[in-house]
């Protein structure tokens, strides 16, 4: 059974009879809305519909929860299945699958599906997310809407208690929160070197000199800003374990919480270190890319006419050729590690490692 | 208790014994075929091993289950494991293991270690994929079978109840058919751009001027093919998300099925997507070999050498020298972003998103 | 209820007072213990503590265990939590956590928390492995365990039966073991050809032609050293696979164990390949390098320089040029497909793959 007519609820419909299930939608107005269903949902009136299915999918919004009480009789013993979703992280006081539990306290409650959107139920779970994050306090009841889950073509994770349901409903409502603050410091880092690597390898050169540098702005001076951003960023990644380090040297106890600041800077060190990484990566490409250039073809057939016509026959200055060797090798095996670094922070690699292991590679 | 004297029987025996259980293996012919087990298993009649075993393994082919039937009386209230394979996906209309357990109504049956290989079973779970998927009706069976895969070295999965063994069934049928029709497209492709390129680049110098560039064809021919094809292959995977919006706006609504066709496309989007990413990667190692090559290195030296004898200092063409530091730069910029989209492709970090935060990347 | 006043049973309560729990902690002194704790956390009596909790943390040596036999008598029905390691892979003939439940035949015994470590318990889970591995024969136990730990922000994971216990326990003192002979393997590898390339390449020069080929140490010779590590590794692979074969043919059975030594060889074929792999991109990196460097640019301004002078217009040979050119082709294609390789070893990829499709790809 589905109540609801709004997109959500016709969404789910479609994709339950699209996996065999014969499914029963309560509405208020049942002849009005029929056609808003596929052919295959039966619509009728909500106690009708109640009455006849055991598992209820509750598609209506939280401020309505309160309209279903006329239905109180026909949904004991019910399993209502609260698909809900709020408009902001932590909106109300209790989580709306407990509200509803609240409500109903002869119904047993399950919180699923709120994690998938209508356009994955519209057109069947292809790419990206899978998994429906289930939780309740009947055992019984999770395991029969994890069966339907996994019949729709899901992935059911049993998530446990009811009191997990928060959580739950602030999932869909994430936006990469643990990149926001990473993502600006490194933009702003660039900004700064940036602005800094231009005045100094373009603006300096062209007012001093009157040379005209510009063509040095997509690539030279972008590959001198990244590592400067990678190494900081890098930095920003071991500092707050030497702060927590000193901080429980200074109160003289490992059990004190750590100060706001310092905690949501610990919680941030992967993403910081990803980006570090990940400029780096940007930084060997564009290293790389330095001979393919027309720029550097020129100034070294120009070099070479120059020696030419001057009959100067070598240009060898060893300690140049070893700076450059040096730099190279160097950069090189540091990539390597840092590489070991975000492969270890894919989710799937980092569960296989115990925090021995996974302390060692850091 | 293992019935069933076939590969899979004999490396199920071999595993058992090695896990450290007590394994009775039932036979027709016991003397005849004890001795193509381990010795620690104890090879008798059927309905001896039946009596005394509590789980008993049904290895042998769906065709013969009904010649069980006589253990009928002694399999009432047994654990049975179905664990065989179809030759074809969806080959019978009911999956086996529900054929078994129609056959033998007082027994449990649980399906399970089907999509591990004989292989695996004999040398112990080491690479590749250790799971062993598990459905059955009873919760009980079903946990006593994934603690016995759990003691052999395999990480059970709960696949939900019977109805799922047909997709476990079909599970080890499968090869890679995502990926079929994704790969034909992309070598087609190529094939066409490569001619083009071929007859452009190499053939067509050669008859105008008589000039042998066949030198270009093992990296410029392809490298100026693959970036094609990767243009190709990324726009086909945007393109039936705008046609599928289109077909909504047509018909007027959300919830009416896509035609199969579109279905399908939508379904491959993925593999086409990181095949694009594959051609885009190559073309970027091509292009960086690019002034590793001989051929670059002599053209460098011809060229110098030439303005060197003209004593024509300068060679610095501005445009030509901006051209390239923009190509570059643009082409490095969108390899980076169309990693991005590939690593969110990984299934661990693909579950690790909600929808929203998908789509945001997409 | 946590019995225990070491860092690890410190560290616990502090978790347990931030994910909202109302702790009690069990002392022989509560007195002098009390400061060492949170000030949310009431401190008395074992007795006491026991009493009044439902779930305990054990968070006593083994070797103090028989000590809480005092408390028999309230422990009747409580569920005990065993958190504790071992210093030693099997230390003892049975798990502590079975112990545990032989001394108190009347309580229920879960093993949990602990694959978990105090810091990350102190600071909240938040890179790295996040799973708490949960084993225990009752599951009501089980369960009200796997709650706990998602409230405290791990990832419950099932483990099946008490008889877990023991792989649980090891878990934590693994530092990597598939690692280290792989490992040393490559090095020993690495250091012989090494060896080899340098007095090839920069010995044998300077003594019989007085050349200083010094500068080449950190780049040349390191890249040539770095294929024949990677082709050796990658024929170790596969050597394995060739030998079990003809150990069956000779044996004339499949189901007969390998010897030992094979045995382990076989386990770390993974590790194997993934050092080659990352040997063969390390090649690939430093040789895309190689024109990036001072050496490269002045011996081909010295060519140029030395053409000029000698009038000479071309240098062009083509066998050379087909040489790299194919030298560099086959290179990329060997790369590309090893990296396909290397991607299906991430586990999250090997368990999307059946054993045909894994097997197909290898």
């Amino acid at each position: 059974g589905v109540l609801g007519s709004g997109d959500f609820a016709r969404s789910l419909a479609v994709r339950l009879v699209c996996s065999g299930f014969k499914v029963l939608v309560g509405s208020r107005n049942p002849k009005r809305k029929a056609s808003l269903f596929p052919a295959a949902a039966e619509v009728t009136f909500q106690a009708e519909a109640v009455k006849k299915a055991d598992v209820i999918f509750v598609a209506i919004f939280r401020e309505h929860y309160s309209t279903l009480c006329d239905l109180a009789d026909v949904l004991v013993g019910k399993i209502l299945v609260d698909v809900s979703n709020n408009t902001e992280i932590n909106h109300h006081k209790e989580s709306n699958a407990e509200y509803l539990a609240s409500l109903f306290p002869a119904c047993t409650v399950v919180k699923g599906f709120n994690v998938v959107s209508a356009w994955t139920l519209q057109s069947g779970a292809r790419d990206g997310n899978k998994q429906v994050l289930i939780c309740s306090n009947n055992q019984e009841a999770k395991r029969t809407v994890a069966e339907i889950a996994q019949a729709m073509g899901f992935s059911p994770v049993d998530m446990g208690c009811m009191s997990s349901a928060r959580e739950i409903e602030n999932i869909p409502l994430r936006l990469l929160p643990a990149w926001k603050i990473p993502i600006f410091l490194a933009l702003g880092l660039f900004i700064c070197f940036f602005t800094y690597n231009l005045v100094r390898q373009v603006i300096h050169p062209y007012i001093r000199e009157q040379k005209n540098k510009l063509y040095k702005i997509p690539i030279e001076v972008v590959n001198t800003t990244l590592p400067c951003v990678s190494y900081v960023m890098l930095s920003l990644v071991y500092l707050p374990g030497v702060l927590a380090a000193c901080s429980q040297l200074y109160y003289g106890t490992k059990y004190r919480r750590f100060p706001d600041w310092l905690d949501q800077w610990l919680q941030h060190r992967k993403q910081i270190g990803l980006l570090s990484f990940f400029c780096a990566a940007l930084h060997a490409v564009y290293s790389l890319c330095l001979p393919m250039r027309r720029s550097h073809r020129y100034l070294l057939i120009e070099t070479a006419v120059k020696q030419a016509v001057e009959k100067r026959m070598t240009i060898w200055v060893e300690e140049e050729v070893w700076r450059m060797e040096i730099y190279i090798s160097v950069g090189i095996i540091a990539l390597g590690l840092l590489s070991l670094l975000a492969i270890t922070s894919l989710p799937s690699i980092a569960n296989s490692l115990n925090w021995r292991e996974f302390s060692f590679i850091q």
